[in-house]
């Protein structure tokens, strides 16, 4: 260990990447910069309605190279001479087309334009049908489940069904695609000069959580269970990948020519790349038993266990379990919400309608309405909050946008029920926050019901620092205290973490932990009346959620 | 029959009392005059955040006699010489306790401002547990079901219901309460100047459908029975009456002193009183078997069959089946749904929430926020009909106001199901339009699996004229044709054919409809496609309202 290293985070999101300079010792942000995907931000190569949304990869390239560049910048002179080690988190799974070269067909002049030849992010929707066919064939398929290590269902939202949607749709594509990479590899193959997909260096994660791999299967799953599903699928598999890595691992050294345009060493390290919710769990300083929620638009719900300790233990109804997903050595499992944040956003679009719709007739400026779009969910969380839990409420269903787990159901909806007269806009809020810290709590039963136990609780994102309202409601829910991460950018600080391990700085990751970690800025203690009232409440929304599970939605297409 | 001779038709509505006189022949209205209650407007002796409303009789007393002269005043010379018949319709069951000479408590200075001493309005849900009482000792009884004429279940809006919440509230007025009066008896009373509770001409309508009376009990129910309730009841019978009435009987001739008041002859002749509804569905041409509706905040159902034809049928699950109260003569008999134009503005001020909170702060006038408020509905009304009908669309149960028909029962409570993030304001509109037109068709279906047909539809109230949309849905979900009344006021209208018939103008009630009605404006007729999926989200409307009574409604208190 020598003093004065200095390790570079990238954090690929939604809307925009971000590059941290941090010291490996201490852990304190150097320097960082961030960029805005300049043609998703147009909206370009997407179709909301449709559920499509597509990146392209000169977006995650434009941006790798000004950030780094901006951040590095921005800190001291001598700050690209410290850096010892690289690692990017992206979103996932979000999965695209290579040629033989290990380009995203999107790169080629033939495919800029076409959407089916980009990155298909983590919400695209579109292979809905695709993941029911994976999920009927493995129903079928006599050999051993291959969906045994991801919950028991395959998500549209996943790897196969969307490469297997794009190809269908789009021969171009099929004929010109040898092999399909995640956003995360594709990254790590960048900066370390990898061309071919086969011998690029794949994340454990990515590849466990939604390509199916696991080491009791060699791999990937059986190429004839593949065929089964399509004979479109055939041969691909040859042309994917058998070993996976986790992020403690070197994945190369920086390639001469990247290292020159963004102005670094070629002897630093790249570390195998990650999902960022992962990566932000180890920057949230994740530890066994300890659920660690990102909780935003939606929510990841990350947990780990020794391997050791879980031994042959198969948690059924969570989105996936595998061997050093998050935490190298460990068993990473993870589960989550389809909406969370985005069911409050629902209410408040609902709401804001009239105005939204007559307000410029009424004289109402753009400017006032948008003041009125801002306020409503602060407004409506001071109003419900003075409100006292009652377990005679309104109860609301937060499957808005399906559910995720427990048995992610994509065709299940949300509901509200014990509607009066009287059940004004705070009440209604109020009950669909409840709903969403439900939801939370299933997750935490389907753990303890397959006797994964749950002993505390770490919050993530956007949400745990801004809405404290939620964030006491779901603790009172769960009757658990939940302490809030303090770094302000959990993900990028985990892919500093994990590049400082894999450049050597630290023998392992909760070493890298220990020392750069930020710690917790809050931790939210339950209120043993209100949690009693919630588990009666709690009673009526299991009641509400069967009914709708069983009785009420249409199934088929 | 002479030429020339008109009527007064009074109705007293709940914010205010209406006077129109009426050509006795052509039904033509000769001039009118309404006044809003006074103490009623200020809110006084009411709360509505515990369901208590109460109307003080000088609101009443004052009304009749500003909006009689005032109606006189604006009618040409010598109208007042013509006038040879009035009748009153009001709300019901609104009742309210007397002296031993028939006086309200409160016009006793004692009681001027006990809201006990006043008329209990229809809306006013105090006494939900009286009624819970009511029904349980009814099941428990040895002796015929009292409840039997009412559908089967006694509603906490009710007579009995409400006088003993009183009783058992209020020792002073029970001290002071000789005996109890709905209010359409009681303005009879004071017209005919009659003194003595126990020979009040009392409504047919009110008694038989409110106050359990019927024709085989002897009258009301067995003192045995009422004082099996609660002995405080003990006596209350003898107190009461034996007799009923019908509208088409003259209760007597004008007091003097009150034609005095008025500027009426004495031998003007006063008709029995009857409820709002019911001389509305005679202002509205009611006939046997076609439904008549009274639409608004919530609904009211009449249906009117001859005797001979019905036989001993019982109807279960409605409001009540009585020998002549609405049309004399004729089974009359009573459904409703709880909310209805209610459940709109529930919707309406739930979105108008951010800019009615957040309004003033943000620089909103109250006069654009008025605005607003009253462009909701129409607005929503527009953007929900351009969206077709679709049987996986997002399902309301509209009984935000507990349930009347079928089998009232006010612990209900309404919902919502099939909520996605893209449900916005107008489709959220459209499935409570739609839930309220599945409540009206529940009626339709009540009055059928009883062997009773439904041949017609007539619409009156404010929503028939003013929402296409919402008329339009009911008529699709019903799949019947439906016509709306011309009469812009078919109370007082209705109580005007009483009078006439009354007063000897006409044989019968019918024969004054014939004569004096107005016909109808519109007539909606069903569309076969739409028709077609609304049976089936019907299917799901009915599923959902079967597992909220059943499974999810908190019973007991």
């Amino acid at each position: 260990m020598t003093a004065g290293e200095l390790v570079i985070g990238l954090d690929f999101g939604t809307d925009s990447v971000r590059t941290v300079i941090v010291d490996a010792h201490s852990g304190e942000e150097i320097a960082s910069a961030i960029r805005t995907f300049a043609r998703w931000k147009e909206g370009r190569y997407c179709d909301p309605a449709g559920n499509r949304f597509r990146q392209h990869p000169l977006d995650h390239l434009e941006g790798l190279e000004a950030t780094v560049r901006e951040a590095l910048a921005r800190a001291p002179t001598g700050t690209a001479g410290r850096i010892v080690g690289i690692t990017a988190d992206t979103t996932g799974s979000t999965p695209g087309p290579v040629d033989r070269a290990g380009t995203p067909l999107a790169l080629l002049p033939a495919f800029a334009d076409d959407p089916d030849a980009m990155f298909v992010l983590w919400k695209d929707h579109t292979a809905v049908g695709e993941a029911e066919e994976i999920n009927h064939t493995a129903r079928a398929w006599s050999g051993e489940d291959v969906t045994k290590y991801v919950g028991g269902v395959y998500s549209s939202e996943w790897f196969w069904a969307k490469m297997l949607h794009i190809l269908r749709a789009n021969p171009r594509v099929r004929e010109a695609a040898f092999s399909w990479v995640e956003h995360c590899d594709w990254i790590t193959a960048v900066l370390t000069g990898t061309t071919d997909p086969r011998t690029m260096k794949r994340s454990r994660c990515a590849a466990g959580h939604k390509a199916m791999w696991h080491a009791s299967f060699g791999g990937l799953p059986p190429a004839q269970f593949l065929t089964r599903v399509d004979p479109l699928l055939d041969g691909v598999r040859d042309r994917l990948y058998t070993e996976t890595w986790t992020c403690d691992v070197a994945a190369g050294s920086l390639d001469p020519e990247w290292a020159n345009r963004l102005g670094l060493r070629p002897s630093v390290i790249v570390g195998v790349g990650a999902f960022d919710a992962h990566l932000g769990a180890i920057g949230g300083e994740i530890e066994p038993y300890v659920l660690c929620k990102v909780m935003g638009t939606s929510t990841c719900d990350m947990l780990v266990a020794p391997l050791e300790e879980m031994g042959d233990t198969l948690v059924r109804g969570i989105c996936g379990q595998v061997d050093g997903s998050i935490l190298p050595g460990m068993l990473g499992m993870e589960a989550g919400q389809s909406a969370f944040g985005d069911v409050y956003a629902w209410f408040r679009d609902l709401l804001t309608w009239p105005v939204a719709s007559l307000g410029s007739r009424a004289g109402i400026s753009d400017d006032v309405l948008q003041g009125l779009v801002d306020g409503v969910i602060p407004a409506l969380s001071e109003a419900a909050a003075s409100l006292a839990p009652d377990a005679r409420a309104v109860v609301a269903l937060d499957w808005l946008n399906g559910r995720r787990t427990p048995f992610a159901d994509q065709a299940l909806e949300g509901a509200l029920a014990g509607l009066r007269l009287g059940s004004d806009a705070p009440r209604v809020f109020r009950a669909l926050v409840e709903a969403t810290a439900f939801g939370a709590k299933r997750i935490v039963d389907r753990f303890e019901v397959e006797g994964v136990p749950i002993r505390g609780v770490i919050a993530l994102g956007g949400i745990p620092r801004k809405s404290p309202f939620v964030m006491q409601t779901v603790c009172d829910v769960l009757d658990m205290p939940i302490r809030v991460a303090r770094a302000d950018q959990t993900c990028a600080l985990g892919s500093a973490m994990a590049a400082a391990t894999a450049a050597g700085v630290y023998a392992d990751v909760p070493a890298s932990q220990r020392a750069m970690g930020c710690g917790f800025e809050t931790e939210y203690r339950p209120d043993a009346e209100r949690a009693a009232v919630y588990r009666e409440l709690y009673g009526r929304y299991e009641r509400l959620g069967q009914f709708v599970e069983d009785q009420f939605t249409p199934r088929g297409r």
